[in-house]
């Protein structure tokens, strides 16, 4: 049983393959790209900490183009960020049966209703995990900080491959940041996962393992 | 870091434990219970097998006078489930930092609203966990099986410490079965954990080992 992970090497989705690592033989984790940076790096040596698979795939041609007149047109991020994102899950729902991502409970964007991940698992024939998400900030903050190293860094300066932040600079390269100010908060902030602290290990049942003994282990 | 988890002795709350094992450092699983009958020692069997200690609450006078004229005076179970559960929620949020339960995606009760939540969690300085809220029930199942053997059962014949099965067994005492079968649905099943499969060991991160050499133990 394999699942795969949107992964964008933050401590969210970082927590969210965490969470579903000891369910699952393998976890694979994807980065999307615009293909235009090379912030999916930032994913790659992230996964590598995590100690997982990780590739990336490139958004097919058109799919910026329509967010960003979607940002455009709306004057603010939701919108475009729920279109790149369902996109991305739908993609990797064409070959997995267990498609997960680290979106969270307080998040306002990327977000699908109730009805749309009905509809996505019902359609595609997989299931769609969203192990945050009734997870508060505080939360997902202490637990991530039990197995990760992270550190929290200025989008702006520092390129990421989460969603918000790819639109941010392609808009930006084609617009000028006069438009990015318009459209998205200021002073965005990211996390970026520097080191993995600890493992964990499945251990098949021994009938003569007391229960205890093995829960106290940390 | 301690957590604690409203617990049942069915395969959610097992599968909540589960989840969160691995970010602490202890996991106190609770039962509440009506007082009049047996049922929460389901629970406890449970909790042996899964490995965490066990206590149980027995709810403060009134608390099933209140839910039983709610159940009638509404003639449908939503609004009594969610106050027996909003009730031991914030039973438990008064001593725990961390309080969670297997309450899952695709329940309609009981379910506390967004702003309810935050709400909570302001009031009382704490973090209300939900780590099946962004899982469906197919997920659920087969993650659950992982790790446990559980066996599903009619609600009518065999007691278990849920919320619903409380209810109704208290219903049917002070105002007949006929009244439980105009307000509850039919042939309502529940699980039970009979056995763990498996257990987690953390591993502190030796800088010798390989990543994927741990990964890859199952």
């Amino acid at each position: 049983m394999n699942a795969t992970v949107l992964f964008s090497g933050g401590k969210d989705s970082g927590l969210c393959t965490l969470l579903l690592e000891p369910f699952f033989e393998e976890i694979d984790l994807v980065t999307f790209t615009f293909g235009h940076d090379q912030a999916w790096m930032v994913a790659e040596k992230a996964a590598t900490a995590l100690g997982h698979p990780h590739r990336k795939i490139v958004f097919e041609d058109g799919v910026l183009d329509k967010a960003l007149e979607i940002l455009m047109s709306r004057g603010f991020p939701n919108d475009a960020l729920n279109y790149v994102h369902s996109f991305a899950v739908e993609t990797l729902a064409q070959d997995c049966e267990f498609v997960a991502d680290g979106t969270r409970r307080d998040d306002r964007a990327p977000k699908m209703s109730y009805s749309e991940i009905r509809s996505l698992e019902d359609r595609m024939h997989m299931q769609y995990l969203r192990p945050l998400a009734g997870l508060g900030g505080k939360t997902i903050k202490a637990m991530a900080s039990r197995f990760l190293d992270f550190e929290e860094m200025l989008s702006e300066k520092y390129p990421a491959s989460d969603f918000e932040i790819g639109l941010r600079y392609a808009l930006a390269k084609r617009h000028g940041q006069k438009e990015v100010d318009r459209i998205f908060p200021g002073n965005h902030m990211h996390t970026r996962i520097i080191r993995r602290k600890r493992f964990v290990q499945k251990v098949e049942r021994q009938e003569d393992q007391a229960c205890q003994g093995i829960q106290s282990e940390s």
